[in-house]
Formats: structure tokens, C-alpha cells, sequence
């Protein structure tokens, strides 16, 4: 995708060096970190340098790649590497997927290793983009579309999830103009969703989340796209905090709610969204927002009343029966479809 | 209500000073203002020093009657006055109310003025217990109770409407728990209901807006009251944007839904909530965001990806259907009976 007019990736690897966009200086500095090592590279992944399923992935391939081309195809050294890399965001389901694959074909030589993280990488890209393709059938030219989070292609390798259909209504003319949920706390709307969208050239807004039955009730939006982190086989969703009361305010103005997801992100151990397991993150980014000052400067700012707690669940499910339909890269499916797709 | 276990009113006259909680420092500061001239305690109002309906109208009745202490009840430039309190905020309905009464006893005697507008401020108070005692019975012991916005004391004279009801439970001993909406774009949840709730040694947490239905899913809310800028005779209700979410979310969750307000709020010129205009404010209120750094000081810093655009609703308005009853200072009342009240 564009950054600047110049095209890019998330993340990529040549000969030993991998390269990625500095997703922690977003949206206010654009800067690509370079990673010699396989150490420096699993460093960027728990420091969310890097981040997003699909990029996670993506990153602890190459990272383990990287392993091999350090000490060669028989070292005792490459089970520490690899534990090394997979204790880094222990939940990211992507990132274990990865590390395993580069393993056993780096056991043959280390070129195969690194040809499997390129494949994974380039998997990632395929998938995103299909999913562009599926989804964007379902865009008229001139649609006002709703989203909430970060699910483009900076938490992927190339294209994202929910945004890859309005990008691909964009190349195939259409006109869209997308509402972007500020997402607090984080803000992943606001400022991740905001920068692709500018880059990409996509006219876009960013709305406060307490906007979205509003603007929904005013007759402003046509279609919602949100991605999701896990998806249990009867179809419920795991996406980020807000995303529910989306899916229920979407329902009752009878305003089509879409996810879109890769089929890896379907959880086969989870039958239902009951058994999905809700993080919950420090007060403090509620209670705490930093941006940048006049001069530029990054700054941490408390914008709560000081003595307060605050609560920060990370996500929230969405029941099926709220959701319209699953874009994933092998089709648009009913919810109630996705557990023949495993 | 108290500050710091002292009480307070958010506004109060003696002799011709008049006194307020400076509102525009809060949470992070707590200053009174104090003012000798009317022009001084109309620039008050403009500059938001004090806000909220029933503390606006306050206001204004004070400052007309400290016109009255400095031209006496008889000079020509008692209309100029009188037009320049009017101005300062030219939507609030309860400021022309106030000024209209304490002109018309003025121009009997400077003290009937002084005695009009202490009425008026004594009114609103005794609206607001009366609202906490007819609200309170709703409260069952141990009840955890969301709100949006601020509708505490700080929004009027003293107890407020949403909060009232809360404060008069826990006089009564019920143990209550507030959620509180940040309420995002100004955050006046997590800044000004927090910062009432703390000073009231009331139990609560913020919680970001997209989290409401989050909570409501786990069973974790009981109740929602919320404030009125305006209700339609039909029993549409005007509020800060946000409240619609809340509304439908809770109507599915099958929690009650309060909104508490006098009987001033309802508006006899509006059939239904279709015909209450609403106030779009400035995109900086979502680009950026001001609170205080590590060594206290105030700032501003720019929470977006720059060169964004971004909407600024300031209101919207909830359909009488999503609503389980008005809180008044007449009683409690369904939304369909509103139009009987006036």
C-alpha cells in the first residue's frame, strides 16, 4: 500500500536484513526499522514496532528465518531462537503458526527456511487481497461506510481486512467515503486507520465513537466493515472494545454489519463466543492520552480526574445474529457457515 | 454537594459578589471565581466558567440583579445589561427565563431583584433534591449504575438530575457503584462526574464509551440515568451524543433507561425530537485533547493522524421508545405522559 505515493509493505526481508514500518511513531513520525538479527526482530514484535495479526506473523517468520541463516540448519542454539521469538506476544495465535512452519523446513536447509517465511508473508498479501476482492462486491460507488479500529493493512503485511474491499472499490473507481471510529482509548481509529486512509488517498472523517447511532440515524451510513481477532465456529465474534455496541446500533437501523477475516482467524478450540477470553489492559490508557504538542513534541497527558480508575477491556464478542455476513479469502459467508470452513 | 467534605453550590450571591466554582480548571484545579460587576459574571458565563443549564440560569438572574445594585431600578442602562447577559449565550433557555424574572420585580426595588434571583437559584436546587428523592426509589442497594456526560451538581445549582438520585441513595445508606461514560469528545464523565463522584465518596470507575455494551453483555449494570438538554412533548429527549448508543444498547440488554431532568427542559415549541436542532461544534474538540503533564501543567496535544477532518456532533436525540421513565421534579413519568406536565 501507499505511504507517501511510494508503495510499501508492513514488513519484509531481503537477503538477511527485515524491514518494517515503525508502527509506535504512527501516525505522527513515519520511520522503517531495520532488524539484522533474529533478536532484534522478536524485540520489535513485543515492543509493537510491529503489530496486527497477520503482521505478527508475518515478523516471527522472518525472525526465525533469521535464526537460520545465524547458525545454520543443526544448531542446538535454534530451539532457544524460537523459543525466544514465540515468548514475545505469547497470545498471537499467527505468530506460533509461523515459527513452527520456517522451523521444520529450515531443518532441511537454510534457504527453505527463508522461502517459507517469504511464503507466509506473501500468504498473508494473497489473503488480504481476496478478501478485497469478495468484499468489494458488496460496495456501491458512492457508499458512506462505518469503521471501528485499525483492521487495514498496517496489521497485516499488505491490503488489511476491512479496509482491503473500500481499497479495492477505490482502484475499481468507485467513489466511497468512509466514517472512522476514533476507537478509544488507544485510538487505533483515529490514528492508524486515519494515516492509511490519507496515504491511500481515501476521503475519510474521523468520527468519536458516540457518533456512530447518530450518524446511523441520520441516514449517513450504508454499510459497516470491522476485522476481528477471533472467530468462534458458530460465528461469534472477537474484535475490539466497541465493536458490539456497533453490531447492535447497526442492527437496529437495519445498516448491513460485515467482518472481515482470514479463515485462520477462526478458532477451532472455541465453539462459542462464550468460551473466547476477554484481556483486560492497564487503566492508564484511559486515564492517559498522548499526541504530539504544538512544537511537535510527543507528550503523555492525564485527561481524566486525577484519583481515578478507570476500566479497559481490550475487546468485546459480538453475538452472530448481529453479524450481516464474513468476508474471509475464500468467499462471503453466513456466520452460521463459518464452522464448515475449518 | 461536597469539595474536599466542604459543601458547596456551584454558584451562590452575598451581598453583590457572586461566587463560582470555576469550572474550566476542573478536575485538575479548584478555584471560585468571584465577581463584583454583572459584566463580569456575564463574561463568566460566555467563557464557560460556569456551565450547565440550571447553573447558566443562576447566573443570569445574579448578574441582572447586580445590574440592579449598581444602576439602581430606574436607568436606561439597565436594557443594555440586561441584552449583554442575554448574549453571552444565546441557546440557553433558562438564561431569558432568569433575566425576564428578576427584571420585572427590579424595576419595583433593587432588593426584590436580589430576592428574584436567590428564588431562582433556590428553585433549581430544590427541582434537583426533589428529582434525587423521586429518583432514588428506583435505586435498589447494591445497584451499579451507568451515566453519561455530566448532569451532577457542577451542571446546576446543587445535586444535579442524573446524579441526584445517586447522591440520595447513598444518604440513605444504599451502597451504589457508578460507571461513568468518559464521554468523549470533552471527557466531561471522566473529568467532571468523576471528579463530583470523587469528592461525594461515591464508589466508580470510568470506563471508555465503547465499553458500555461490553459491561451491560456481563450483566455488570443494573441501571442507566442520564440528563436532558431538551425533551420534545412526545418524550423524545435531547442529550449529549452518545446517549442514543446507550439507549439502544440498553433496550437490548433489557436495563432500564432513565433520563432525569425538570420540567423546564421540556420544550412546549417541540412536537417531537425530529424538530430540535443539532449543535455541530468544533473538529479541535476530537483532533485534540488537554489535560495535564507529569509536573501539572495544562496542555494541548493533537490526538489524531494530522491533516485529519472530524466531525463534532454535540448532541443526538433519543427516540421516547428507547426510554423507561423521566425523572422529574414532579414525579416520575413515561415519556408519553410528558406532554401533560406543561
Amino acid at each position: 500500500m501507499k505511504v507517501k505515493r511510494k508503495d510499501y509493505r508492513t514488513i519484509w526481508m531481503e537477503e538477511n536484513l527485515v524491514q518494517m514500518v515503525e508502527q509506535n511513531q504512527l501516525p505522527f513520525q513515519f520511520d522503517i526499522f531495520r532488524s539484522e538479527d533474529y533478536g532484534e526482530t522478536a524485540r520489535a514484535i513485543s515492543n509493537m514496532a510491529v503489530r496486527g495479526a497477520g503482521a505478527i506473523g508475518a515478523a516471527a517468520g522472518f525472525a526465525m528465518a533469521q535464526a537460520f541463516i545465524r547458525f545454520g540448519t543443526n544448531d542446538p542454539k535454534l530451539r532457544r531462537a524460537k523459543a525466544e521469538i514465540e515468548s514475545t506476544r505469547p497470545t498471537a495465535q499467527n505468530l506460533f503458526y509461523a515459527t513452527n512452519r520456517v522451523f521444520n523446513k529450515g531443518c532441511l536447509s537454510v534457504d527453505e527456511a527463508i522461502r517459507e517465511a517469504q511464503a507466509i508473508a506473501n500468504e498473508d498479501v494473497e489473503s488480504c487481497r481476496k478478501i478485497g476482492e469478495f468484499g468489494e462486491s458488496l460496495i456501491k460507488d458512492g457508499f458512506n461506510i462505518e469503521t471501528h479500529c485499525n483492521a487495514g493493512w498496517l496489521a497485516f503485511v499488505d491490503y488489511g481486512t476491512a479496509l482491503s474491499p473500500v481499497y479495492a472499490a477505490k482502484r475499481k473507481g468507485k467513489d466511497v467515503f468512509v466514517y472512522v471510529d476514533e476507537t478509544r482509548p488507544r485510538g487505533q481509529g483515529a490514528r492508524l486507520t486515519a494515516w492509511e486512509l490519507l496515504n491511500e488517498e481515501i476521503p475519510y472523517t474521523i468520527i468519536p465513537d458516540n457518533a456512530g447511532a447518530y450518524l446511523m440515524s441520520q441516514g449517513k451510513i450504508d454499510m459497516m466493515i470491522v476485522g476481528a481477532d477471533r472467530i468462534a465456529l458458530n460465528g461469534d465474534v472477537a474484535n475490539k472494545i466497541g465493536t458490539l455496541e456497533k453490531a447492535i446500533v447497526a442492527k437496529e437501523f437495519q445498516i448491513p454489519f460485515y467482518v472481515a477475516a482470514p479463515t485462520s482467524t477462526i478458532s477451532p478450540s472455541c465453539s462459542s463466543g462464550r468460551e473466547i477470553p476477554i484481556e483486560e489492559r492497564s487503566e492508564d490508557e484511559v486515564l492517559y492520552q498522548s499526541g504530539i504538542d504544538e512544537s511537535g513534541k510527543l507528550r503523555k497527558i492525564m485527561v481524566c480526574s486525577p484519583g481515578s480508575s478507570a476500566l479497559n477491556p481490550a475487546f468485546d464478542v459480538t453475538p452472530a445474529h448481529y453479524i450481516t455476513g464474513i468476508i474471509t479469502e475464500k468467499g462471503i459467508f453466513t456466520p452460521a457457515q463459518i464452522k464448515n470452513l475449518i
